[in-house]
């Protein structure tokens, strides 16, 4: 889990944990109840259930819940409606989901243990893998199109937009192409940052920005969350691979020192370690200096949520 | 290509090739001008520009096009605007490409040739050709929600709606877990019918949806029009299953006789050959009966897709 540090926990008598805690639930229970077979479907055959019960396995694994708290913290921000916001959270998740179950993949990065799990793969066979990831990714669009709830059009197709573009080829998925590409590579520190903007960041920003569209943000507000998403979500990625070298396998939950192995080009295996940590640190700052810049109702979470994905242990 | 037989000539005055002619056209410059590395985007990386291209050699390959076909005509027979029809007909268009990329790949039908051209996975590498397959559905949806064209937000929100309901576990995908499931197995035709109606009817539904989404459609054309595409869905795969018996692989452009080989249950294999080509004949006759019942604007198109998709030799 992210923990905030003490250095955080000066700087914010906001209580985090306690904020997430309660939402962290909400979106468990919302993630539980979606994904699932229809009760409406004609037809509840055991393969269909197989392929749902692939899609639980992968989402519902007590993942940080990263993005779904980017999306209520910025929704909250704008003064959004918090119960509306719990299906673009859900979908920022179900996204984060499949691509991980994709990239775990023999073709891919090929791990067979997630959070000390088998993968999904390993679990329910390749084929079955490929479809239940393809499955999550039409999923995340439809808990974003209700038919029935209360959800006006606009915003529909506002966070469709938002969720496409951040997971499609100007987004994840072109970042992971880049990132294919680029191991055993010598690449610049600006390719690397273009890299993890579109493979980790835009997803990030993506989820920063569905939470806005939740609310009336102004056009000053927005792009100043967009600058706090931005940068955050470089940030996440900064910290990631200092983590990579600092942390050991017990405390990443994953292993560590992966990626200098696969001669992965990273930020410490291009900057050094302390000018990481530095510019992690920077990043911090630029995503609260760009809340500073605006009037928004209540950005205490955004502002525990930075602190908290540049000063983890994990 | 689709033929119609010289019985539909004589049913229908309506000159199908001459309509298809011009939308075919209008669908494959769009698709060739929508799916590119976009301009705006930061970096125009080589890696994300070979992503792109698988994208394009997987979509840019001179496919039949039925979907944008019925979305166009749908949208033609409720009135609708063309011009707006066309997102969708491409976004259908897209989501059969990535469907078929990923299906090719070795963890599923494990095919090197499609159309005479080496598959995506053959030519581009399995890695790419998963990304290429989600980046093209994420794309699917980005073309339905364009901040700046002329489209309703309504309107964006319902093609999102129907196309992720079609696409993922209650549909196409749903359908595919249950085709990996089958193989070798026994099934019954009422099973046999749930796959198929999940694995290829649902998009073929749902482009004959999309379009109609694209005018006013009442709720009796609505319903009729939900009929007619369930109808031709299912026909097309009865079809399918009796092409792949009695045409020749030349005629087909892909390798006849592959799913009796692979033992994959078929209308033919449950049936037998008459008793599947009775079926597709009533199947027809479903969805003209299902346009009978409303007023249309003009219905002509589809009654002639209808018998195309019925009586094709290939």
């Amino acid at each position: 889990m992210l923990l905030a540090t003490d250095s955080a926990a000066a700087v914010n008598a906001f209580d985090l944990a306690s904020w997430s805690g309660a939402r962290l639930q909400a979106v468990e229970s919302a993630l539980e109840s979606w994904v699932r077979v229809d009760a409406g479907s004609e037809l509840a055959h055991g393969a269909r259930v197989q392929l749902v019960q692939a899609m639980r396995y992968a989402v519902l694994d007590g993942g940080k819940r990263l993005r779904p708290l980017l999306v209520l913290a910025a929704c909250e921000a704008v003064g959004g409606d918090a119960k509306l916001a719990l299906r673009p959270a859900c979908a920022t998740e179900l996204i984060h989901a499949y691509s991980l179950v994709h990239d775990d993949m023999p073709c891919m990065d090929d791990d067979v243990l997630r959070r000390g799990k088998p993968t999904v793969h390993v679990q329910f066979g390749e084929a079955m893998a490929l479809l239940a990831g393809d499955a999550l990714q039409a999923m995340a669009f439809e808990l974003l199109t209700p038919a029935e709830a209360p959800v006006p059009a606009a915003m529909q197709a506002r966070w469709c937009r938002l969720l496409a573009r951040a997971a499609g080829s100007a987004g994840m998925a072109g970042g992971q192409a880049i990132d294919l590409a680029s191991v055993g590579r010598q690449i610049s520190e600006a390719q690397l940052c273009s890299m993890h903007r579109l493979k980790t960041g835009a997803l990030l920003q993506g989820s920063v920005m569905m939470g806005a569209a939740c609310g009336r943000a102004s056009a000053a507000q927005s792009a100043a969350l967009s600058c706090y998403g931005a940068a955050i979500g470089l940030a996440f990625q900064v910290v990631d691979d200092i983590l990579d070298v600092t942390a050991d396998s017990s405390m990443l939950g994953k292993t560590a020192g992966k990626d200098a192995q696969a001669g992965k080009p990273t930020y410490v295996s291009i900057l050094g370690l302390e000018p990481s940590r530095a510019y992690a640190q920077q990043l911090l700052h630029e995503a609260l200096a760009a809340l500073d810049r605006v009037a928004l109702q209540d950005d205490r979470a955004l502002r525990a949520l930075a602190d908290t994905v540049v000063n983890r242990f994990n």
